[in-house]
């Protein structure tokens, strides 16, 4: 891309199943309202087929992605125990998508139990628990396998230190249970180490999961940046998503190869409030920001950045999730007033 | 054994490493001053070697615990990547310690965020990601086998719905990955389906772990029991204990081949602080209680239960975990003061 001045940058969105059409919509009306100059490539991928394409994900979505680099995708439904595999893996797998990164902080003027929390999760998204290779070894015995490269190990943890040192953190944690995968785990904080030691000026430290998840839910201003291996990334993003009141509000991006930035909202369809104008576009707008941020649209990023905190401070349009009863329109609209 | 009418019942001790000694005597005085009709077949097992038997961990320690079916455990450090397998696991192993169950109550009169924490972990015990089966595939691939079985899912889902039958519980939920880990916590979910069947007047639920975690530091009162593989056990339970204040308040026992009841404090055994008079004893008092509630002992666990209760409330003898300064000797004496 070339970050814009005057020129129009392509991005794809990739709306999703369920409550997606609306919130994209209101990241559309904001970016409008802002003057952001990005011309959107929409693209349908979900676990409906497209009856245009006939396909729940095609060939030209994935290639609209590589082509601009960068784009914003709203939630697909990962059905349990259903044939295909979860649409979310596989544009993961596809587009290499090797580090989910998620900010997570609290929200002045949305008040949980933790006042606290200012701290990133870096997730290696591709590997680990995973890999998808499972089997039957006898009737009643099943095994699944976790894989830990070297190769994805090094590329996620290069990620973390340098997203401390380019976003002014100062520490990094490896998150792990070497002491009981001491292979695998083993290898990944190996990794960590090597990669720690070309960056002096970050502090390094190894935290096993347990001990990590109790600190997080007892002080979680201890903690800046953390990596760690798929599963617990999974895991840990989430808890931290609960410590802010939920993945409603929690943006996230994920960084692939090629320099491609497709920023997402990690909560779920919610089917059962689909097309009611209800949904919370919080999330999708943050990450929308995240983009931002990504393509140095950094005053555009602010003033939309700037205008969500103050709606959901203010408190007047709050959508139903987080105890209101604004619409997502409603919503949309405060936070354009604010711009 | 024999609910004592009289007789006296005899139980392993296993003081442990680092700060097990001085904690184990706590349980020992307070058992006293209780009337408690045990007598203790104390072994040292721990990471040192004993110069008496030269050895970590000797068959009559284990056969102590086969003998009596009842024990209670100090902490047990796991070095990483030294060369012996961690004690805890050994003993796992060869007990045959299926399930690790985890109350954790608010404590009234320990403020943390949250007073409203009235849950139960039932984590399984004895495979899954705790296999010990790794190798490295080539150079910088490694791999790590969890194997869920049939037997060991069905065993403790057994024992969970039996602990929430009871105990008065409503509410049994699973905790899985299944949406990723198809096969084997698709196995396992299986299995806790089955047992579900059978007790029609528990409720019986399905939570993905990462939803799990964002749900308990968002609001833990909605869960009641909770069963999970070993691994997702070791996150949860901590997690929870984290909720109430740390492992140094949380008691624990495992369930074992044989009606075997092992209770255990599962913090570590705090090397920095050994020896000093200042460790928290009230994690492995409040698992020996939960030992004399196993062997019936119901009078004399509910007076130590309170006088450890009305100890920590009082706040005036609280160790320096908890922000006080007294010693373990003082908060010991207060709780046999209570009694
Ligand atoms: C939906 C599911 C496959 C996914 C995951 O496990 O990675 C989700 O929990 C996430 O964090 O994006
Ligand atoms: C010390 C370690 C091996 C152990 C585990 O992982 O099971 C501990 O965390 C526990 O929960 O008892």
């Amino acid at each position: 891309f070339s970050t814009a001045s005057g020129e129009t940058v392509r991005a794809t969105l990739f709306p999703g199943d369920g409550i997606g059409p609306e919130i994209a919509e209101s990241v559309k009306q904001v970016f409008n309202v802002a003057g952001v100059p990005i011309e959107w490539e929409e693209h349908y991928v979900g676990t409906e087929v497209d009856p245009r394409t006939e396909s729940f994900l095609t060939w030209e979505s994935l290639e609209s992605v590589r082509r601009n680099k960068v784009g914003l995708k709203g939630p697909m439904a990962t059905p349990i125990g259903k044939g295909h595999r979860s649409l979310n893996l596989t544009l993961r797998k596809e587009l290499g998508l090797y580090a989910n990164v998620r900010p997570c902080n609290s929200l002045p003027g949305y008040k949980t139990r933790y006042d606290d929390v200012n701290l990133v999760t870096i997730r290696e998204n591709t590997e680990g628990e995973y890999s998808g290779l499972e089997h039957q070894v006898v009737r009643g015995v099943v095994e699944s396998l976790k894989i830990i490269t070297r190769q994805a190990s090094l590329r996620v943890a290069e990620y973390a230190f340098h997203y401390a040192k380019t976003n002014g953190r100062e520490r990094v944690s490896a998150i792990h249970k070497a002491n009981i995968m001491r292979k695998t785990d083993g290898l990944f904080l190996k990794c960590c180490r090597e990669v720690a030691e070309k960056y002096p000026e970050i502090q390094y430290e190894e935290v096993i999961i347990d001990n990590c998840c109790m600190t997080l839910v007892k002080n979680p201003g201890l903690f800046d940046v953390l990596v760690m291996p798929n599963l617990y990334g999974d895991i840990i993003s989430d808890l931290c998503a609960g410590l802010i009141g939920g993945l409603g509000l929690t943006p996230s991006c994920n960084i692939g190869e090629g320099g491609i930035c497709l920023a997402e909202a990690v909560h779920g369809s919610a089917p059962d409030i689909a097309g009611k104008n209800l949904a919370n576009p919080t999330a999708l707008l943050l990450s929308a920001v995240m983009m931002l941020r990504h393509l140095q649209f950094n005053n555009q990023a602010d003033r939309i950045h700037n205008a969500i905190l103050e709606t959901i401070s203010e408190g007047k349009f709050r959508t139903s999730d987080l105890g209101g009863n604004a619409s997502t329109s409603d919503f949309t609209k405060a936070v354009c007033d604010h711009i």
